[in-house]
């Protein structure tokens, strides 16, 4: 007998009907001999009228008053849900941020999980019932409701997982696992039966959008097996989990790409020691996080350097002041903006031990003719911004270059 | 300076545009000076659309879930009248039954308040904010959610105006005020300005619908003062408050009707000791209210009676098999239901001290040759049971041949 956490999204529960597809589905976990804890988001649609609703009234709502509206989206699936078990004759029990209790910092709107409290959850399942909890929410010490941001309720299902103690953590979703890479853009892509958390979760912050990054992190913290798999189908998906020996054949897991960001381009920065810090605590301080960050060689007759870096599109038009006040300081001569742009990147554990891999990822581009305008790495991942046009040859061709159209070898 | 708690039915917050109304006035009424403590209703339609969708996953919703779900209706009203007030520039906070915390029995759908705590509403206007609190729901000691039933946000009103010492109670509602009978059938009915609990009693008991029966037990248990108006104007509405001196000259303070009850006729029931008992019991054990009772004198001949009483008309088809059954087991002939009635009402305090007052509505209906199948009396009140046919004549003949066309001296 196992203890499982399944969760299931917006589109999931997006209808009375598809509520009680989840509901069965939870039924025949629970008849299969496993304690069950079920995880539910907002009906899809249903938390983007709440939040019009809040706009039409103001149009800087007060994040806490957002969050005692947008937690109400939960709050019927969870119940409706428990309604659905109990319609196909089974018992269930829908618990609340604040009865459960999730305990979250008080950072409304993008609260972060402090603490869980597992013990209504357990006398829940010990009693017989599945316990639906509401995702996304949670409760401050003051006792005011929270939300965990979008795509929350992710985070919620494996916190509560590793709260409890799970035996694994059920993603359902509307694709049926992680892909070697986007499967509309690539035809060659695969469905990946296993991946190592530290993959996952370059994967999921580089734009493949199966996983909130957050809810890898708590996995991979405390270890959680997570799986993710179609709420439409019985197939087995992707099982995230640690790395283990199979996986380290493989040199390249994936191939991401994210279209998100933007390029800013500051001409003609004095090149001398804490310029470059000076301007990138200056626009931290605005809440604005960059991630590629390139400094060219400065010209020795000039003194000046080239500093570029990416930001997201979402910021660009609050950040834009700050970046030019900024640059203004720093003696930039001028400043330029480059939306047109896309990060592509491959991700892989076996990276650690092989080496050449970014080479090879530039002689492919090379190859096609792509013109790499940055270049970022880390351990496990290369990525490099060229011009958007680009996206789909580029990861057709570092898929396909990197053999990831060929299934591995079973271990 | 005063301490004000303002209620706001469903249409009342019905728009984001009464919205704005209701966070217009209640900042009016700060800004004169006052602590203010709202309580909102879910915005109007809210609460069916949320039934419905319960109702469409079950049947029979199970009354602990189907709360979970309607509590999210004064949830959200309650978040966006906080943004509405912040919008208008003031300062204000929504507050949760569970936060309150308003602690209530555990009879889901129909919970009985037991205990509210007042420390956080305190400390919410003491901080200069507008508590905005939401109508209509609690906890119960298990930190499950639990609703009051419908119109429960007057009732939460009225005992939270009793919990923190309220100096007045104000229901806003889309009538201005409580009047001598239905305005809609009798032309000349009037606004009352002044009346006691005990008569609001009897005239919410007897259909008039401005405010909860239980809300006004509460008021009188407690001794707040409340002021029934419009939330459309600023014009002085109806107090209800304990009885004095001047309500001491009027007789009759209302004319009353209602539709909703049926008349059940057992012929024939064996007239002995204890068979009148044996018909309420089994009636009772099924949950069917009845109201009037009359039991004819028997025929010495026969030792046989007829047994008259009234149920609401929503329970009979429910009842209906007990009825008959209860019938047979205590030898009735036969049963008959009569739906086309209505029971007609006067009340007022004045009853207590005026000999008379029921034989002269007696005659008032005799007059106008009104048959009346039952009467039923209390000390402020008196009730004929008449065809539902004579509704609008019955009404128009007892307003004014109590004079109540005619506006009271001042006391």
């Amino acid at each position: 007998m196992a203890l499982i956490v399944q969760k299931f999204g917006g589109t999931s529960v997006g209808s009375i009907d598809r509520i009680r597809n989840v509901a069965k589905r939870c039924i025949a976990t629970q008849k299969a001999g496993n304690d069950v804890v079920v995880i539910v988001s907002a009906m899809s649609g249903e938390t983007n009228r709440l939040l019009a609703l809040a706009h039409e009234v103001t149009k800087v709502p007060e994040a806490r008053e957002m969050d005692a509206i947008a937690a109400t989206g939960e709050q019927v699936s969870a119940a409706l849900t428990a309604m659905a078990i109990q319609n196909e004759g089974g018992r269930a029990r829908s618990l609340l941020g604040h009865q459960v209790k999730i305990l979250t910092d008080d950072a409304f709107t993008k609260a972060r999980i402090k603490a869980i409290d597992g013990s209504k959850i357990f006398s829940t399942v010990q009693n017989g019932e599945i316990a639906v909890v509401a995702g996304f929410q949670g409760v401050d010490e003051n006792g005011d409701i929270t939300t965990l941001g979008r795509g929350g309720s992710d985070t919620s299902a494996v916190a509560v997982a590793a709260a409890i103690g799970a035996d694994a953590c059920e993603i359902f979703t509307d694709v049926d696992g992680v892909y070697t890479t986007d499967p509309n853009i690539c035809p060659t892509a695969r469905k990946i039966p296993k991946i190592s958390y530290e993959e996952m979760l370059e994967l999921a912050s580089l734009g493949a959008k199966v996983l909130q990054i957050r809810s890898v992190e708590i996995a991979m913290k405390y270890g959680v097996p997570v799986h993710v798999r179609s709420s439409f189908s019985d197939a087995e998906g992707t099982w995230v989990k640690a790395e283990d020996k199979t996986l380290e054949d493989v040199v390249v897991a994936g191939v991401a790409y994210d279209k998100s960001e933007a390029r800013v381009h500051l001409v003609g920065v004095a090149d001398k020691p804490g310029v470059v810090a000076e301007i990138f605590s200056a626009i931290a301080e605005k809440n604005i996080s960059v991630d590629m960050i390139i400094q060219n060689v400065s010209s020795s007759a000039t003194g000046q350097a080239d500093v570029t870096f990416t930001v997201a599109k979402t910021d660009l038009a609050r950040g834009k002041p700050f970046i030019e006040e900024t640059a203004k300081q720093v003696g930039a001569s001028a400043v330029r903006y480059d939306e047109d742009i896309v990060k592509v990147s491959i991700v892989g554990l076996g990276m650690r031990s092989h080496a050449g891999v970014a080479a090879k990822m530039f002689r492919i581009l090379a190859k096609e003719n792509i013109n790499i305008q940055a270049i970022s790495t880390s351990e496990i991942k290369v990525s490099c911004l060229v011009a958007a046009k680009y996206t789909e040859l580029a990861v057709r061709a570092l898929h396909d270059g990197f053999g990831l159209d060929v299934p591995p070898k079973e271990g």
